[in-house]
């Protein structure tokens, strides 16, 4: 107790001490969290993924803007800095050719149906040239147009990635989906084999450049890369159906670093959907599917 | 200092309580920190709008799966179990006609622009319901139809909305972006005065169903909501663009709560696009920007 008593001032100077610390460590201890968190570490990643199965690294927008990136950031030429505008005068159609048209293009729209029966005859290729030029044409966040479009029609690739995602999605559907997700695509009667990847006569595999590099090998920011891509493949698949082509719209889950190597691509696109191209086979089926109703997807206010 | 002594056992367990929180204490600080991040917890969405500003909680693809959904998930109609399979035999062109088509299609996107200048003229609703159809035939995961799409025309709401757009723009152009967004943005001329939401006739607000609700109030898993929702987008927009009308493709940042309540939406439905439609202003102008050329954006293996 002397011995004690001898300590006291220490003991009160420990105590404040510690007192601070605890104001200040949790401070801490959320940044750190954040970082993890925003810079998408692998184990935050792998963490995601175990509650949220199909959002594997490659479909997590991760587009990073840090104090570091705006303290080096010295991309904007001046010569950018004022883009010069023009005026825009496009077609004006009159109410009825308006309504004509949109008529038409629904029902166009409306025949499109997601097909796994592709049959193997050739598609020339300027036409899937004009396709991708078309999805080339979607807005993105600054005008970055963040898009990778790489079309595959050579056979020993096509297998390639045949291999590599039939393997991971029988792993996807043995262990990772849960029997909640296989019941639910049991009704579509999907599963692990994938024949399309051989037979259909393209695949194209669509990056985003989660961001870019600039002459100077400095990082540019993609704003909103993940919605601005997709938007693109939304414009891609309206192209595709107007000339009469069906596609598998399929987010290949946990595939995306192992087909990025094999097809060489950068670090800074991450592959977002594979789309098997062509013909539908003479046989084709698709799932008796009813759409949704007007009424059932539109308020008007 | 006695009475100090006196207190030094006191002190003492004080001490040992103090280092046992400090232990304690980060780890619940870590776990509740992760808790907010995939609950998608305002504080939390605020604090990761820090980081990555454009990302607010509504940007976010928050589907959940959890053990416990899929325990008592129960949603699967033994009556939906197999949905019956049709014959699919779409039009097919002839090869020259699918040429002619895709460039056609082509030409008719690649006039497509931003335009931040929309004539109040009014433009009749049933062009917009066709517009809207066409989105509703996009492709979703497991064929959830996870939109909504809100359409306002009427002045009062569409003013409201501004104010609270520009409220928050001007936040976000002062505050969150940084110098660095503000300067790429700056080169194409935008800022927190978005004078065309009280003007356009029409603004359309998308909404993804983050989850879906089933008939017995249990939670309907809506996998990949936020690509599904994107896809449909770019459908809309080549809809819109088919009839000749523009838009601004915006995501307005950390509106959506506000937005969501001011329509009376659900909170399984979260704001991903504002589109503000109608005919191009006859002084309309728009950035000299150019598209990067094929060679840029497509790799043939």
């Amino acid at each position: 107790m002397a011995f004690l008593s001898v300590l006291t001032p220490v003991l009160v100077a420990v105590l404040c001490g510690l007192v601070a610390l605890l104001f200040i460590y949790p401070r801490k201890t959320v940044t750190a969290s954040r970082e993890q968190t925003e810079g998408g570490s692998k184990a935050e990643s792998k963490r995601a993924s175990n509650g949220r199965p199909w959002v594997d690294q490659d479909l997590e927008d991760d587009t990073e803007v840090t104090a570091k990136d705006e303290e080096e950031d010295d991309w904007v030429d001046s010569n950018e800095e004022n883009i010069p505008h023009v005026p825009y005068s496009p077609l004006r159609y009159p109410v009825e050719k308006m309504l004509e048209r949109s008529q038409e293009f629904y029902a166009l729209m409306n025949q499109r149906r997601t097909v796994r029966f592709i049959s193997p005859e050739p598609v020339p290729r300027d036409v899937i040239d004009n396709v991708i030029r078309t999805a080339g044409t979607a807005p993105s966040g600054a005008h970055t147009e963040p898009w990778t479009f790489v079309v595959i029609s050579d056979p020993e690739t096509k297998h390639q990635i045949r291999l590599i995602v039939e393997e991971e999605e029988e792993v996807n559907y043995r262990q990772r989906m849960g029997d909640k997700w296989v019941r639910d695509l049991a009704k579509i009667r999907t599963n692990w084999i994938k024949e399309y990847l051989d037979v259909a006569p393209y695949l194209i595999l669509i990056f985003k450049q989660t961001y870019g590099i600039l002459p100077n090998g400095k990082k540019k920011t993609h704003y909103y890369n993940e919605i601005s891509v997709s938007i693109s493949c939304g414009i891609l698949l309206a192209a595709l159906q107007n000339v009469g082509l069906v596609t598998v719209t399929s987010t290949p889950l946990n595939c995306g670093p192992q087909l990025r190597l094999l097809l060489k691509r950068p670090a800074n696109e991450k592959l977002l959907m594979l789309l098997p191209v062509g013909y539908p086979s003479s046989d084709a089926m698709v799932p008796d599917f009813r759409r949704k109703p007007l009424e059932d997807i539109v308020l008007h206010i």
